[in-house]
């Protein structure tokens, strides 16, 4: 059953770049330049040479049917189902006789190859809606010989010509091997990636933008912006509110621009600073006295997820437990800058460090409840300052409930422009690719559909013990515009009430409320 | 600074009840029926024999120009200003000499006499915005003599014809004894309650909802409804939602209602049926248990903030362990039936009971993080059947982030419908009420301004040792059109899944998606 506003969903017809209207006629044009490195290349003797592709207009081809099979990958993000839609249509376009299926549960889905097929009517209800739940999704790497044979195996079984894979920088890696994999053992199937994640850490000079990264910040934004008015009418709570996020900041980012929170914590910065957890919260503290002494005993902080990871001594620390807890010794083990952060950290939290591990015995960061442990630590500083400030806080944690939230216009525009741009390199055969549009901070109308080799994305890392070639995670860039905009306009927000309320996300009324670009994208133009 | 929406909002138009068009030539029409008890008559001898007023035409009278003052009492519910600003237009229209006045920061800005002067300007960029903010709001009760004799002294001093309390049952409970003194001192100040309250507890047959209601239960079903698709999607976690509304579990009602969780707790059946702790754990895990052995270890349950003391055995538990710890004593001392469910609980929340505790040192029930303690008793629940099943429960609050948020247009609607019917009822001397407007499952030109007699709303309860007259707070009615829809409905959310996602409050686009009624008022017609 549907929803008012998901049934009127349905009727939205998302605005595609201009020269993908007349798909059928297009060929690809090789950019000419190849800047990976000749490790990467060697590791990817087959893609790895591939090169940056855009389109330009050709003659009416004559296109064969196609048979593509698509699958998301990892945690939802918004806009998914309009990748499906959009390859679908366009694939149809090329094609009527195409077939689109969709493997189910994720990257194990084509392992086993458990699929169904994808037609207009399994879609239609899809159209514009959030959620992935039309095939699921799902976290299983493939890795393992067996599951490459496995994989090929129902590749060649279902005689497919593509396959998309609809994930993060991790599930986009396995796209590129498997890409590499097909090449190699001369299987004719096309793999082009998709970049999806709300995080925002999939991103390179072509992919200036992952979906679901739009739509998750303006939900947490509502969120951030009705706690900002709360504040400024009661007077009297911390709002101490983490945000998912766990590898960069870019959500916190995005929305501390789009709220003027009091203070946001962004990782990076903590990180080239090398600022220790104790400075940080001396630092928040500094502003929670100050207020409270100002007449304004509240306030506002962003906390990204993954923000302790981000904190040297804090990293460090974990990794020792995680090495000491192996040893079935105990943090009574530590070195002594260790036993000084530990033995510094609430009871609790210590317990969360060393009880809560996950399957492969490793300290589970992501249990930590930060915004916790900062509220506690901040009122413990009060208290060893002697301040006799009223401090009120409250945890928040905005995260699960923005994945599969109804997508924004961007990126339901945006995920079914990519959609587009993966049937065209499917049909292109242009394998080993990642989907894209640029320019969009222009009118959709004008955005230009690319493929960008994932090769190019990527750099090595160690992974189980072997220098391994992955996608690159983006940072949060220091020197971007985004960052250097943030510093300059947060310094008036510490002491100053500038908190703003975007409200809900509008799919009707004026342009100006129903189609907000990211500053992710506004602040790069 | 206001952000696109916000300034698109503040030219919207609320939509107002026709009769309310020709203000100035309305005349008091009082019902002829009274059914306040002897005790509560005799308990406010002045405005006890109040009757309920409608409007009817009449001559046009020469209006002498009105000073009003107005306050926010209690938490934020959003529509608050668009109550300022229909009050303010309405006395403008009746006489513009009139005067506003806005006490700041809740009932001390009272009772202190801090005030601002409410204009065009001052109100302008308030309207049908969210917060509270325009005055500040708080909770001080206006008990003591003391206070009284200040209060006197402020209304005197400002000469003010009338007073108009947004407030809950509290304040508005509050607002007759107010007026009750000022009859009985022959005061000539009006005063007029407005029903605000984002928990809905406040409602009788006069007043069919409370303001802000409707806003809250749509941003908390914004975000259940995505969680909803999330499960759906990633197929492994139990979202535990405690939602706000401590006294009632009308919100948890509403919500379900719109997202048509697995399970929707409600604490007055719960109370009905004198369900104790384990009960309500042991149905809990039942559903989880055979949803896991059908392939969907994942769920949606919904838990109001005040569950706990709905449950019996729990409230008991809390009342002793309130004597015992006044008495310096410890949990070590209760009597069998309270051990067995103190100890019966997880050790954190033995502690939340027994060390967090209130400046009266009563233990703070809304400190229990009670989503958390129904996670860890089904874990434990699931793990003494010895069943080998996947559960993987996440918790979430929503509260806070509603309480804030920019109005519905019902709300935005209402809100200003409430306003004027204020200023009507001081302009026309009719103390002792409540502003109300009836039908409002019509359009808003339709709806039936009224004023309520607060004294009608009354029941006696002990307060601090003494029998006193305070406005009844409505339960969810388990006789009642929604509960019974409800029950229908729901029986079959548990193993199928039914979960519905509202999306984002809507302000432009089709009536179908921007003008839904709450269920409160839909189920009610």
């Amino acid at each position: 059953m549907m929803t008012p506003l998901e049934n009127e969903r349905l009727k939205y017809q998302p605005r595609i770049p201009a020269i993908l209207k007349n798909a059928a006629n297009l060929a690809a044009k090789e950019s000419g330049r190849n800047t990976v490195s000749a490790e990467l290349k060697a590791a990817f003797p087959h893609i790895g040479s591939a090169e940056r592709v855009t389109f330009v207009e050709g003659a009416k081809k004559q296109e064969k049917p196609l048979k593509v099979g698509v699958f998301f990958s990892g945690g939802q993000a918004p806009g998914g189902h309009n990748v499906i839609a959009g390859l679908y249509d366009l694939l149809m376009t090329l094609s009527p006789k195409s077939e689109l299926v969709g493997f189910l549960g994720g990257p194990s889905g084509l392992v086993d190859g458990k699929a169904i097929v994808l037609d207009e009517e399994k879609i239609a209800l899809f159209r514009n809606q959030g959620g992935f739940h039309l095939l699921g999704s799902g976290r299983t790497k493939i890795e393992t010989t067996e599951q490459f044979e496995k994989v090929r195996k129902v590749i060649e079984g279902m005689n497919l010509d593509g396959l998309v894979v609809i994930g993060g920088d991790d599930s986009n890696t396995n796209a590129a091997y498997l890409a590499e994999d097909f090449a190699k053992r001369e299987i004719a199937c096309t793999v082009i990636g998709v970049p999806k994640t709300i995080d925002g850490d999939l991103k390179t000079e072509d992919v200036e933008i992952s979906f679901g990264f739009d739509t998750a910040a303006k939900v947490y934004s509502e969120l951030i912006g009705n706690l900002g008015k709360d504040l400024l009418s009661a007077k009297k709570m911390w709002a101490f509110v983490k945000l998912m996020g766990r590898s960069a900041s870019h959500l916190t980012l995005e929305c501390a621009l789009n709220t003027q929170p009091n203070i946001a914590l962004i990782g990076e910065e903590i990180e080239e600073k090398k600022k220790t957890l104790q400075e940080i919260v001396k630092e928040i503290t500094d502003v929670v006295v100050q207020r409270a002494k100002q007449d304004k005993p509240y306030g506002l902080i962003l906390i990204p997820e993954g923000i302790v990871e981000f904190i040297p001594e804090f990293k460090r620390l974990i990794g020792h437990l995680n090495t000491l807890l192996a040893e079935g010794k105990g943090p009574e083990q530590l070195d002594e800058e260790g036993k000084n952060l530990f033995y510094l950290l609430p009871k609790v939290f210590q317990e969360q460090l060393t009880l809560e591990r996950d399957p492969h015995g490793n300290v589970q960061v992501s249990k930590i409840e930060t915004e916790r442990l900062f509220m506690k630590l901040v009122e413990e500083e009060i208290k060893r300052r002697g301040e006799k400030v009223s401090f009120s806080p409250q945890p928040f944690f905005f995260g699960y409930e923005a994945r599969a939230s109804l997508p924004t216009n961007f990126d339901a525009n945006y995920c079914y422009g990519l959609g587009m741009v993966a049937a065209l390199g499917v049909s292109l055969g242009m394998t080993g690719r990642m989907a894209a549009l640029s320019n969009l901070y222009l009118p959709a109308e004008q955005w230009l559909p690319n493929l960008a080799p994932l090769v190019a994305m990527m750099g090595f890392e160690m992974r189980k013990g072997e220098r391994k070639g992955v996608i690159t995670k983006a940072l949060v860039d220091l020197d971007g515009d985004m960052y250097k905009h943030f510093v300059n306009v947060s310094s008036k927000w510490k002491f100053e009430d500038r908190y703003l309320c975007p409200g809900p996300i509008q799919y009707f009324g004026p342009e100006t409320v129903t189609d907000i670009l990211p500053w992710m994208i506004k602040v790069r133009r």
